[in-house]
């Protein structure tokens, strides 16, 4: 049984769904920019802007984190909309649970970028990161819906080129196949208080601009995933994406990666965004404690 | 690459098999009582041998361990060998690693007492540790090799039964497919230093006595995996018995359990039976803090 804030926030969402499917994008930039519920940093976070190699990014570095251990954080947002500031506060308490420094960054949306300019964007982040002296065994990549695509497709580009990988990823409702095939689009869609099919068609095709649904790159459950790093992949019961996340984690478990799978029961999509909700807080902390035992911390 | 110590062993292992696999089923025990290697409990472990409702048992609490949290332990051996004597080491490891209580039985074995003589006894030492008034969301139930697939078709006697199941579930190198139809059964046998197919299929044909090898309670990847606990599988690389982990990690999956896949680069069957191997410490912590988190350690 979810919180009742939890359940409050469903029935919300049930009834005035937040206005992020409309055709002018402009709009829909500034309603998820507006959803004051997504809220701001905790208190005592230390902010700091960069310039990651030509991509806008943000530190964010809790009481205590260490500087020497970074997490690479790629918003979601379907490729079209959010942005550092709508996520300030998920990476700052990621931050906090983890001890480590939170590394946002605003990488190309679409429809203006399509793919692979959000591919792109997060592998020069990474490499950045490098350049500033953070091993890569001290890095995590870690994002959400859309970013949680983009979070294995970064991997497989990094691994592709012979960087070397960072320790561990994770994953919060990860969107993984954007030709939009899983079972759950369907099965599920009653129960999903907010992500549905037509919304997705539509940033799907802003993104890809016609190009393959299926490459690796834009659908990762569509790569061979083998030589990953440890993967986390944490997902709520009541997602019309809940596929997209069972998808990616049987794939990474055929390829051999070590892969942790946490269904949270009756919960919606991208639910640790809500700060004041007991279960994202619980499922923050998991979250922080995978990166911390893998980042060294 | 893994340690000198584990290079060591694989060397010996591939030279020299351990003499688990003879026509004759006294002298397999006696080998496997002897092996030297398996070791004795921890020092400061306190033993105690206990009657659990007509299962021999015995308790294994390392110092500072908590008698209110309880780890019932399946050990491994083929359904044939094996018992709390040869795995006295690795349970009151995983006792220290947890915080909690092992709780290790010698349930009956075949081909004296074929299946389902090992499920019954598993589920009734279970039973037995509620009725001492241990709550079930104080206990794990795991094992390794034939114990690891007895821990997952326990689980499935129990929910069957709407027995209250346990917090968490732990396999090291599960034995999930009787009927021995894992891909990595040819693929990784040459890389595998012990197990192999004729040993198994001897045990699995003592064990079954002509009963059906793929029903769930004998090979639970068979089975429905659908509201189990949290289940953590660690296995080794270099196993004949790979895919039994792989498959039992993505059916769970599929059933929406909370699922933790560990594969060991390069490490051999229960490699976690070593005490000494770096490797067996790395894996036996991890397995010893999924226990405590699941169990309210």
């Amino acid at each position: 049984m979810p919180s009742a804030e939890a359940q409050q926030l469903a029935a919300m969402f049930r009834a005035a769904p937040p206005p992020l499917e409309t055709p002018d994008v402009a709009q829909m930039r500034a309603n998820m920019e507006g959803m004051a519920a997504l809220g701001g940093a905790e208190p005592g976070t230390a902010l700091e802007s960069a310039d990651a190699g030509g991509v806008p990014a943000e530190w964010s570095v809790a009481p205590g984190a260490s500087r020497t251990r970074a997490i690479l954080y790629l918003h979601g947002g379907g490729y079209v909309i959010g942005s550092i500031a709508t996520h300030r506060g998920l990476v700052s308490r990621l931050s906090a649970a983890s001890g480590a420094a939170g590394f946002a960054i605003d990488y190309r949306l679409a429809p203006e970028h399509p793919f692979p300019a959000a591919v792109d964007d997060a592998v020069a982040a990474y490499r950045w990161l490098l350049g500033q002296g953070i091993e890569p065994g001290r890095i995590a990549i870690a994002g959400d819906s859309a970013g949680g695509g983009l979070t294995i497709a970064t991997l497989l580009a990094l691994r592709d080129a012979g960087a070397p990988l960072p320790a561990c990823a994770v994953t919060f409702s990860p969107w993984t196949d954007l030709a939009l095939e899983g079972r759950s689009m369907d099965e599920r869609d009653a129960r999903d208080p907010m992500v549905h099919r037509p919304g997705l068609q539509q940033m799907a095709d802003w993104y890809l601009a016609g190009q393959d649904a299926r490459q690796p790159l834009a659908s990762p459950i569509h790569g061979d995933l083998r030589g990953l790093p440890p993967l986390l992949i944490q997902v709520g019961t009541e997602e019309s994406l809940y596929d997209d996340a069972v998808r990616l984690a049987v794939r990474a478990v055929e390829a051999g990666v070590p892969t942790a799978f946490e269904p949270y029961l009756e919960m919606f999509h991208v639910f640790q965004i809500f700060g004041m909700l007991p279960e994202a807080h619980a499922a923050v902390k998991a979250a922080g404690a995978f990166i911390a035992r893998h980042t060294g911390g």
